[in-house]
C-alpha cells in the first residue's frame, strides 16, 4: 500500500444565508425575504452570547479565503486534498453559525418554536443546492439530506426517496423530537423501510440539547458539553429498545461528532439490562421482542462518526469496535482538525497497525455510505497520507 | 473487630395511604378525602401498566407480615436486625407503589401536574410522621424530609429548619425540574448555604425520568432503565458546573440508588471538558469560577448510595473511590437485598481487604449522616455481620 484511503465521516457545507433564496420554492421566497434579517440578527447575536466571537473570528484570519470552501466547489477539492482527505461525509451548516438553512433547516433541526412548513421548505433547499454540489464530485462527496421526519412520515418517506435519486447517501434527524413522537413509534416504521430499502444512512449529529434548561451564566457552557454527547445518542436508545433493528435487520445508523468514548460502558449498560436481573423482574418482560444483545445491533447496524478523534479513542479501539470508528475532519469547523489535519491525524494514528487504521480512516465510512474505492484511487493516489506517516 | 457496622445508606418508609390524615394540616383534609380514591386508583392502574401485579404480589406473598415495617417500629427493628443493619437512611415510600404520601408528594417528586401548595402539604405530612418514626430509635434512624425545593426557595429553607429541628438528617429533592429552574441557578444559595451550616445531606433518589417521552410499547421499560440513571446524576452535573460546591465547599450531596459503575466515565469527561481543549476553545471562559475539576469536588461534596451492590461495583471500587460508596440494602423494595440481605452481602464483599467493606458497609454513611459510633455499638454487637462471614 502506498496511501491510505481517507473520509472524513463529518464535513459541513451551507450557502451563505441570501443564497438559500433561488433554491426555495417559490412561494416561500416572501417569507424568505422577511425572515433573512432575523434570522442573521439572531445568529449574529448567538455568536455573542454562546460562541466567542473573538475566538472565532482569530481563527478565521489565519484561514484566508478557505472557508469558502464551505460552499465552492473550486476551493472545498484544493482544502480536502490538502487534508489528504479524499472522499467526505456532507452535513449541513459551513461556517458554524455562518451557513444555516433558513426557516430553522440548520444542523440543530428543532422540533419546537419553528413552523414544519417552512422548515420543511428550508431543509429542501439545502438538499437541492447539496445535491447539485455533490454531483460535481460525486465519487467524493456523500451529501446528508435534511429530512425533518416528526413532522410527518410521509413527507418524510418522499423526501428520502428524492435524495435518493438526486444522488445524496444519507438522511440526518433532529436528534431532539420536543413533544412530537420518539424513535421507537412504530409511526417511524415506513421511514425506516425506505431507508433500508434505499441504503440511505440515518445520521444523527451532535448538537441540540435543551438549551432552555441551562438559562444563563458562566456554568451553562459546562453544562451543555457535558450533556450534549447523551442527547446525540439518546435516539439510539430509543431505537434499539424499540426493536427497529430487529424489524430492520441492514439498516444503518451514523452517530456523529459525538466522540466515541462513551461506546464501551453504554453498551455494558444496555446489554446489563437486557439480561434478566433481580433488580428489573418486578418491571416484567421487555427483551422479548429483541432476538440480540443490544451491542449486537449496535455492532451490525451502527456507525461512529469519530469527529476530531483524539488519541484516546485509538487506544480504547478495541472497547469501541475498529469497525466502528470512521474518523472525521470537521472542516470547516474551528473544533475540527482543519488546517492542521495531517498532524493531527499522526497523532491520533501514530505506530498503530497498518490495517487498524486503513478501517477507521476510510475503510469503513467507505463500506457505511457507499463509496467506491476504485473511483477514489486517482485521489488516493495522489493525496492520501502514507504509511511513513504513522510510524 | 468482631463486627461489621452496617448502614444501610437507601431504606424507605411510608404509611398507608389514608393514614397520612392526620399528619395533614387540617384546611388540607377535604382535599385529601377527594383525592385518595384517585390516588389510590392510579397506583392500582400504574401496578398493572407499569410494574407487575403478578410478580410484586408473589414476592410480597413470602415476606409474611414484615414488609409492616415501612411503617411499624417494632417491626422495622426486627426486620433490619435480621439483616445485620444497624443504622438506616429513610426516604419516603415504603413498599414502592403503595406507600406515597398524599398530592404527588411521593420520592418521585414531580413538578408537573401538580398543585404546589397541596404537594408541600403532602410532604409536611410525610416528615412530620417521619420525625416521629426516627425519634422512637434516633441512633439508628436518618430520616430524610421531601422538600420540593424547585416551587419556593424561602419555604424549602423552613422546612430545612423545621426538619433538622426535629431530628431529620437530610432532604431529598426533584430529581426533575421540568419548567421551574436548575440547580446552578445562584435563587437556590440560600438553600444550599441552610443545608450546609445545618448539616442536613442534600439527596437525589432515583425514579424519575420523562415517562412521557416512552409512551407504550415492550421497548419503554428498557429506554427507561438504561436512561433512569442519567435523569439521576443530572442535578449533580448542573450543580458542579454552577460553581455550588465552589460557593460551599461543606455542602454534602449524596446521589441514591443508581448504581455506582457511571461514576468513572462521568468524571473522567467533566475532567476533559474542564480542562481545555481545541474542541471548546471556541466557547469562552467557562471554568475560571471553579478552583477545582470536577473529580476533586466529587472526592469533596458527593456521595453514593449504592443499593443493591452488585459485586462489579466492589471490584471497581478504587476507580469510584472507596471512600464514595455507601451500600443500601433497598428495605422494603422488591429488587432490594431483603430478605436475603446477608447472603447477597457476602457476594459482593467476599475476600475484600477489612477496612474497604467497612468503609462501604457503614463507615462512609455514617460520615456523611452523623450517625454516632458509640451509640450504635450495642447494636452492632448484636446484629453485625463478621468478618468470617466475608472470606
Amino acid at each position: 500500500m502506498d496511501r491510505y484511503l481517507v473520509i472524513s465521516s463529518d464535513c459541513h457545507a451551507g450557502l451563505p444565508p441570501e443564497r438559500y433564496r433561488d433554491y426555495l420554492d417559490p412561494r416561500h421566497r416572501d417569507a424568505f425575504d422577511a425572515a433573512l434579517p432575523i434570522q442573521i440578527a439572531a445568529t449574529e447575536e448567538a455568536a455573542q452570547k454562546f460562541l466567542v466571537a473573538d475566538i472565532n473570528e482569530e481563527w478565521r484570519k489565519g484561514c484566508g479565503d478557505q472557508l469558502s470552501g464551505a460552499w465552492d466547489h473550486d476551493m472545498r477539492i484544493q482544502v480536502l486534498d490538502n487534508d489528504g482527505i479524499a472522499g467526505e461525509v456532507i452535513f449541513p451548516d459551513g461556517i458554524t453559525e455562518m451557513n444555516m438553512p433558513p426557516f430553522g433547516a440548520g444542523i440543530s433541526l428543532p422540533t419546537e418554536e419553528v413552523v414544519p412548513e417552512l422548515q420543511w421548505a428550508g431543509a429542501r433547499a439545502h438538499n437541492r443546492w447539496l445535491a447539485e454540489l455533490c454531483q460535481m464530485a460525486p465519487e467524493r462527496r456523500a451529501g446528508i439530506a435534511i429530512v425533518p421526519v416528526c413532522w410527518d412520515v410521509d413527507e418524510a418517506v418522499r423526501e428520502a426517496r428524492w435524495a435518493k435519486e438526486n444522488g445524496l447517501r444519507g438522511v440526518m434527524l433532529p436528534v431532539r423530537w420536543g413533544k412530537q413522537d420518539a424513535y421507537h413509534h412504530p409511526k417511524y416504521d415506513p421511514f425506516w423501510a425506505a431507508c433500508e430499502e434505499m441504503e440511505l444512512v440515518v445520521n444523527f449529529h451532535s448538537g441540540p440539547a435543551p438549551m432552555e434548561d441551562y438559562g444563563e451564566g458562566q456554568g451553562m457552557v459546562g453544562i451543555y458539553i457535558s450533556e450534549v454527547v447523551w442527547w446525540l445518542v439518546r435516539p439510539l436508545t430509543f431505537m434499539l429498545w424499540g426493536g427497529v433493528f430487529e424489524r430492520f435487520p441492514r439498516l444503518r445508523v451514523a452517530i456523529t461528532e459525538g466522540t466515541a468514548v462513551w461506546v464501551p460502558e453504554y453498551l455494558q449498560l444496555l446489554d446489563f439490562r437486557y439480561e434478566d436481573t433481580p433488580y428489573s423482574a418486578k418491571l416484567g418482560d421487555y427483551t422479548s421482542h429483541l432476538s440480540m444483545k443490544p451491542s449486537e445491533y449496535f455492532a451490525r447496524n451502527v456507525l461512529i462518526g469519530a469527529s476530531c478523534m483524539p488519541r484516546r479513542e485509538a487506544e480504547m479501539r478495541h472497547q469501541i469496535g475498529v469497525d466502528k470508528i470512521a474518523w472525521g475532519s470537521d472542516y470547516p469547523h474551528p473544533e475540527g482538525t482543519w488546517p492542521n489535519t495531517v498532524e493531527n491525524m499522526k497523532e491520533t494514528f501514530r505506530q498503530l497497525p497498518q490495517d487498524e487504521i486503513k478501517k477507521m480512516l476510510g475503510q469503513n465510512a467507505l463500506n457505511w455510505y457507499g463509496f467506491e474505492a476504485d473511483k477514489l484511487a486517482p485521489t488516493v493516489a495522489r493525496v492520501g497520507p502514507k504509511p511513513t506517516d504513522f510510524q
